[in-house]
């Protein structure tokens, strides 16, 4: 019987947390483990040594439901990348040395794309090095932009957040017998998914938003402002959805820079509502807001998709069985069995083949002129959003798994 | 039996069509009222004679619970300033031969202190003209800055809001083992309430915020960078809360002006957060970014507060009770009778005694050293965000009223 370690990275999701208790639970409930470490802050908590036992708090079921509901990373995040191998060993070797003197005989990093590269790595020496220690990606990012996986953990919580929130602002939006124009930017630097579940807000009698735009369709500033003034000609309240990260027919982001990169190498971005805030309030001079939907679409628990969170508390426990049927490089995946009906299936891929891949927002689910969505993307997203978690309250606000250990 | 018109004016808040379940239903069950009018816009669809008759929609009582939980005006609202009476007499005149028109006895204006003031002209007029009309003002205001009532309909959702999305921020910002700064900007031009209303995200784990600024406590910029220097001292994350319209000594708001005013002659501010968020970049060399709360804090009824909807609703009765007995020129007020164990009553004051004062958070509310909300401030504040409204979700979003009437 050996132990295993569990670790998160990368941004917070409303799910993550829901992983990670089914890694636990499946651990805890699988005679092939013994101790379940988790590592803080992702992969550096194994490099340094800063590992919590997991087993006595969770011993208890009623912390695995609550952990279930919690946002964010129980764990803390790290967004450390480790070298290459050619570049660097020495990191191979600590994290390796922590396994064998820790007995751990698995591996579970809980993350997105930067995270799965880790996996890739790790996986590699250990083949390498001859070395039995399994290594099991299970994803999350709210971004949705994992290959071969049909969604990823997060994203069906974010995109709740996004639907519900838009619906809201409509009812804030439509009170005026005004023209205005809304803005609201959604997270999504290379993919629109996210910014395409505004579509969700729409209903019976809300019409918003009126126009969406995705990075994967260049975006066009005069075209913009036609398909705004268009609207403005039949109706007060025009409301707009748009990615951070839309970007012209050069790809050029259409946002101010602020000149600096992440460790990863991303640019760093800000503001494509605020730009077109600015643009709208120049060319048309009509009363103009944007709202950026900021931090909490992807940590707001209290409205998050029970789908979801169910989800990936399966991916944690399908993981586990992976590691304990001595399958190893791989991550989880959810295969869509049934789309009319909707039922899901978890599978696993080599690592190797999904980590630093894009899944870009295919050219079907973005209407011709490149300002909606079309009826196979709201097909495809609305199961996601489906249902809402039991949240506790306590003095009123949303009750929660403490995290007492990161401060 | 006399008929009667409802109106909503202001701000939206996730309470104000609480208050106007509250009339509906209390005019449609007293024996002293006849038809319901709802006019559409404020007081401009009493001036352009744009009514709904609410009686067929709201004999459905279900209608009546989804009115309570649904964001924003139902009727939609104005910005429109009544002109002194000296001034220009025509819309005075206007409105009261609608009232005479179609057969109204009572106008019921539901918003904040503007639209006080409206109802203190109009129930004045009313008496020199030996109108016997019943003018009644029913409050809301997320501000909470009204004069003799306890606190205002719409403010214990939106501190709700705030509470829970700052603890939600504590969780997304904990992971990381870095040293970073998060400033929250909550609404709130004059008077503080509502960010002090952050400090109920404090449970046994979360300390955040960890600073608290409101407009009533003069600003000093070099105090502040010193107290957020202390604190990272001690600690890797500092969470600040801050109201939009912190100023210094001389009362210079701290924040890019637009240079722009509304239509009452407020200054539209922007930016508090994110010049404060420049000023630590700039000053402190730490990672900082800031979160605008925006419109999300007045309008997410699905994180209302039960007892703000239930006392919003009660108020909307009392107020129609006030004009069957005959009552005129008042405002609804909740007075507070029992401290301890949170006990409320309903009474009103005369409109003039309220309307275009402030109340603004008094000195024994904020610490000494002007970054922090005493004891006294959570004891009055804790009562007000608890319970959660029953809220159905369809498709994957919140079940609102409908508001095609506003399109």
């Amino acid at each position: 019987m050996k132990n295993c370690i569990v670790a998160q990275s990368g941004g917070p999701t409303a799910a993550i947390n829901a992983s990670l208790a089914g890694v636990i639970q499946g651990a805890l409930d699988n005679p092939a483990f013994d101790k379940v470490y988790g590592a803080l802050n992702g992969i550096t908590g194994i490099l340094d040594e800063r590992l919590l036992t997991l087993n006595d708090t969770f011993e208890d079921r009623g912390n695995i439901d609550l952990l279930k509901v919690t946002p964010a990373m129980y764990l803390g995040s790290c967004r450390y990348k480790l070298p290459k191998l050619e570049d660097d060993k020495a990191p191979y070797e600590k994290i390796f040395q922590v396994f064998e003197k820790m007995g751990v005989g698995a591996f579970f990093y809980i993350g997105g794309n930067d995270s799965m590269d880790t996996v890739d790595k790790l996986s590699a020496y250990a083949a390498s090095i001859g070395s039995e220690v399994r290594i099991i990606g299970v994803p999350k990012t709210i971004d949705n932009d994992l290959c071969i996986t049909d969604h990823t953990p997060g994203f069906g919580s974010a995109a709740k957040y996004v639907a519900s929130s838009i619906l809201e602002i409509f009812h804030d939006t439509v009170i005026y017998a005004l023209k205005s124009v809304t803005i609201i930017e959604v997270m999504g630097r290379d993919a629109g998914w996210l910014t395409a579940a505004s579509v969700l807000a729409r209903n019976e009698y809300c019409d918003a938003p009126h126009l969406i735009y995705l990075p994967e369709a260049a975006f066009d500033t005069e075209k913009f402002l036609s398909d705004v003034k268009d609207l403005l000609d039949k109706q007060n309240n025009v409301i707009v959805a748009v990615s951070e990260g839309i970007r012209d027919k050069d790809g050029n982001y259409i946002s101010a820079s602020t000149g600096k990169v992440d460790n990863f190498g991303h640019s760093q971005l800000s503001g494509a509502g605020k730009t077109l805030e600015y643009l709208v309030q120049d060319r048309l001079n009509v009363k103009v807001r944007s709202i950026e939907l900021s931090t909490l679409q992807r940590c707001a628990s209290h409205i998050a998709s029970k789908t979801d969170l169910e989800e990936s508390f399966q991916e944690g426990l399908y993981g586990v069985s992976l590691a304990a049927a001595g399958k190893t490089g791989l991550m989880v995946t959810i295969l869509r069995t049934d789309s009319k009906d909707y039922q899901v299936t978890y599978d696993a891929s080599p690592v190797c083949d999904i980590a630093n891949g894009v899944k870009a927002v295919p050219e079907g689910f973005i209407t011709k002129e490149g300002n909606d969505v079309t009826h196979e993307m709201v097909s495809y997203l609305m199961p996601l959003i489906q249902g809402e978690p039991e949240i506790t309250f306590e003095n009123g606000t949303p009750k929660y798994l403490p995290v007492k250990h990161l401060v």
